[in-house]
């Protein structure tokens, strides 16, 4: 049940653009217990795209080829597959209306740039007859191609609405395949190797990934079998053995985020949240407001650049900021304190650092952050160096912030400070 | 000077991490006057490795692999490297001293996993004898492979350290390259082809690619040519050829940013910002912020997400609220004018609107945004519909937000609303 990807453009092979749809489509096709073995990215270039496909039918069952279908000049994948399958281009009247009245309804004329677009090579089948974009396929010795547009919107539809329905179609047999990701905050690549050093022999078939995603690291499970039954229980045997080295550490699983973790807790409990930046700009929250539906827990917050605007608006005193500086715990605290009153939220969270690359000093070089949390009757409050470029240190920061709160919830301590 | 870039990992041909190495790559080897003709991603198996590096031997002048030479259990590129490429695995006594000593000073010993990275294939040399990372290379029939670790930051460092100076000696006759990039905001992508219809013809040697990047479209010129002059002169005629047609939408080029550009323009200036966000949740100070040195201009912002919060903190009459709701042109010029007054700054952002899933109703339908603008002695406003997902919704908003300072500054008309 192995497969191809092939995506075309002279952008992904320069560097200029970062590919989204290779990775898409192969995260959905290993979900639905298909395996890609190999994904390609080649230019617009006959040649090349010519090759990749050739090599492709040689050794795989499916192939899903993107991009290179619109109306700009750099679009040839139907001019090239037509010659690479060596067969001829031939006007597919279904598509040629199609993109007529989409046309019409945005006020456009059928151009010749337009109507190239439904020239495909012959045997070929529109994707998606109702709908508005330019995807066909068509089956070579048995083999079928998949050529999906390059717009990521599109191809994400084609792919999920077309593509893995007829692909778990023509192979039924298709065995089970399950993956799960456990998501950990504050531990370093190595310190997890070490931890998790004597676990070999004891995964069975379950096959291991490490993935630095930074700030996180996240730790893969895969088993392919033939039920989902057992396939479920093996991967809870090995993640329980994981949970033993590094649970504490585990801050999501899945497609869950650290924001969404902090979302659902603060739900659970029925607390509101507000927040203080300084240094992280409205990084937290516009991480927290991505999770729909948190204007229930999320109150608000307040950036504040300058000594000034802390004392206006959060009421931190001056003799503090003179005492202590901007970036410390008591002005942390105080600016904890100063949020939750304005924003009448239950608790509070305020973030004060040097995120570089300038403003660092000996005492308190970049990458210095002082979180502080107010909850309840209490302060918490920690003293942080993160390393890095001024955009890691904002998401350090944010994460390291939005993980106080989740420790908080839990019960949990908090990950030491320096 | 073509070369390929392969790149290992199941985590890639699985889809579960999105590509960054080879993007990376492919972006720099291009800057620097090398052609990428493909980039392939393979699982951590001997057979397609071995076949994938046999082909890129066969027909590229230099290969560069990255992944998988890693401490852990699935890092087995050094092995496949060297059975594909018939060599034995050798110890690499400089490697292995480095390691170790790299090691002892984190406090960890020296332990077979770790020993192993030092076994790369004969003949082998390392990138860089004085670092930490594992990265080495080696010449096969006179091609050279180079191989980097996984790590963006080691694989980047190595890279441009040690790759890009290494092939420019090796290929000392590399043509000049050059690649511009127009960045556009408030066409969609058929609007940018039509009105750049006319143009084929006129553009010579030099290749357009078009790249909607949500909510940007890109438009690139690139060219290849013996000397840097008359390439740089070329790309500017073709470029004011563009800016004739869309010149208006074009908002920056090359490695600028929308935000980039708003505090060029603030500092020019002299003036100074502060922003009031509702449905973008502390997303635009985000970006603000993301530029270094933004704190010479921004004064900081606030965050309200209830009505509570709009009056209590930004001064939002009531009675506004009441005749024309949260989401309205009062409210936001309401916003913006109590927030210059908190913060203290020359204008003020404020915006306001539904980004979604929930919260819509007919006449306020999810994706309506009010922007404003106090800067002066006057107040802009506007409305605006934005399709899509709450976080598209979040960047259509906030890219337009940035927009209305910019084109305030630049004396443009803003962009309409409905």
């Amino acid at each position: 049940m192995h497969g191809e990807i092939v995506t075309t453009g002279n952008e992904l092979t320069s560097g200029s653009v970062q590919d989204q749809n290779a990775w898409y489509a192969a995260g959905r096709l290993t979900a639905a217990g298909f395996q890609v073995v190999r994904i390609t990215f080649v230019g617009d270039d006959f040649e090349m795209l010519s090759e990749t496909l050739t090599r492709a039918l040689e050794r795989s069952r499916f192939v899903i080829v993107t991009g290179g279908l619109g109306a700009t000049s750099d679009d040839i994948t139907n001019e090239i597959a037509a010659r690479a399958l060596n067969r001829p281009l031939c006007l597919d009247r279904q598509m040629f209306d199609r993109i007529k009245s989409h046309a019409r309804k945005r006020g456009m004329e059928m151009t010749p740039p337009l109507e190239k677009m439904a020239w495909t090579p012959e045997g070929s089948r529109m994707l998606n007859p109702e709908g508005s974009s330019c995807g066909f396929y068509l089956v070579e010795n048995r083999i079928p191609l998949y050529f999906l547009p390059g717009v990521p919107e599109e191809m994400r539809n084609l792919m999920d609405k077309f593509v893995l329905p007829d692909l778990q179609e023509r192979f039924r047999e298709a065995p089970v395949m399950r993956r799960r990701v456990l998501k950990l905050y504050g531990l370093t690549e190595p310190e997890i190797a070490q931890r998790l050093d004597d676990l070999s022999g004891r995964t069975g078939n379950v096959l291991l990934g490490f993935y630095p995603r930074f700030p996180e690291n996240h730790i893969t499970l895969s088993l392919r079998g033939d039920d989902a039954r057992s396939v479920a229980d093996e991967l809870s045997r090995v993640e329980e053995e994981i949970r033993r080295r590094v649970g504490g550490y585990v801050f999501a699983m899945g497609k869950d985020t650290m924001e969404s973790v902090v979302g659902r807790l603060l739900s659970e409990k029925g607390l509101t949240l507000c927040v203080a930046e300084s240094c992280t700009g409205g990084f937290i929250g516009h991480r927290l407001t991505n999770v729909a539906g948190s204007s229930r827990y999320f109150t608000g917050g307040v950036i504040v650049y300058s000594n000034s605007a802390k004392t206006a608006l959060l009421g931190v005193r001056p003799g503090t900021l003179r005492a202590h500086g901007a970036v410390s715990d008591e002005t942390a605290r105080e600016m904890a304190q100063g949020a939750r009153e304005v924003h009448d939220a239950d608790m509070a969270l305020a973030v004060t650092g040097i995120a570089g690359p300038e403003g660092g000093t000996r005492e308190k070089p970049v990458g210095t952050v002082h979180l502080a949390l107010a909850a309840g009757r209490e302060v918490f409050s920690g003293k942080y160096r993160f390393r890095g470029t001024r955009d890691q240190v904002k998401q350090n920061a944010s994460t390291m912030a939005l993980d106080y709160i989740r420790r908080y919830l839990n019960g949990d301590p908090f990950l030491p400070g320096i």
